[in-house]
């Protein structure tokens, strides 16, 4: 249980993270997400991860349901790609991506870019709405605790 | 320079990944802007981390202007504070956040929940939204090479 890393083991947060298990794997989720599917070979080429590591980090993730391994046709070679899962992290892609993009890049061009495909043009910065479609920043977000179900709510 | 461990050193996105540096430093980042500050006691206890560690990834992160140290008023105690920086990775708390809550809750109830501050109301899943108001979905996106400044882009 590897739920037990994490103090607040009933956040589903924390599961999510659990899940993912460490921050390799999520750059190899990401790669994936990228480019649709990958190979063994070209995840350790990008990443450059030793190979044991990244066996034992796709096997985890392959357990988790984030990823799976399919068997392509030629020869005995597989790819990895991401189950629906692992394809909902897009939106994990994207804002850390922007982020990377605003404050690493100085005025430099970026050697690839996030692209709509249907017109080729990059991926406005994400915006977070309220229910009420009101844009909201950082300031307005706070956490509350939730009651066991069957209680009020505080809020 | 640390940014050697990824592969495609130019990137802007394995530049912004290699500045947060691993998991844990994601998930203190995380936790401090949850909660708007933390000193180290609290985070140690809510993450569970041993305080060489938690030490070392607070350093990194402070080096990396994602983080300041500030003291507080009373004794020799400091607090850790996102700079805007660190505050801008709150787009990606809220996406990591909705995706754990997708799927490891289970109909669960979860034990806290981020809110918008000035209803109380949940933060509805985030678009994606193309430069045209489009809404995107994870198979809309492609990455393309940018050329180096000066010369036509590929699309």
């Amino acid at each position: 249980m590897k739920r037990k890393c994490l103090a607040n083991e009933t956040c589903p947060v924390a599961r999510g993270y659990d899940a993912i298990g460490d921050w390799w794997s999520l750059l190899i989720v990401l790669n994936i997400l990228t480019h649709g599917s990958r190979r063994f070979s070209q995840l350790q080429e990008e990443l450059g991860m030793a190979k044991n590591i990244l066996t034992a980090r796709l096997k985890k993730l392959v357990d988790e349901d984030i990823l799976e391994k399919r068997p392509l046709a030629e020869g005995a070679y597989h790819e990895y790609a991401p189950t629906a899962r692992g394809r909902d992290l897009w939106k994990v892609l994207i804002t850390l991506r922007q982020w990377g993009e605003q404050y690493y890049c100085h005025g430099e061009r970026p050697p690839n870019r996030l692209v709509d495909r249907e017109t080729g043009q990059p991926i406005p910065p994400v915006e977070i709405r309220a229910a009420d479609g009101r844009l909201l920043g950082p300031g307005d977000l706070a956490v509350i605790a939730c009651q066991p179900a069957g209680t009020a709510e505080t809020e």
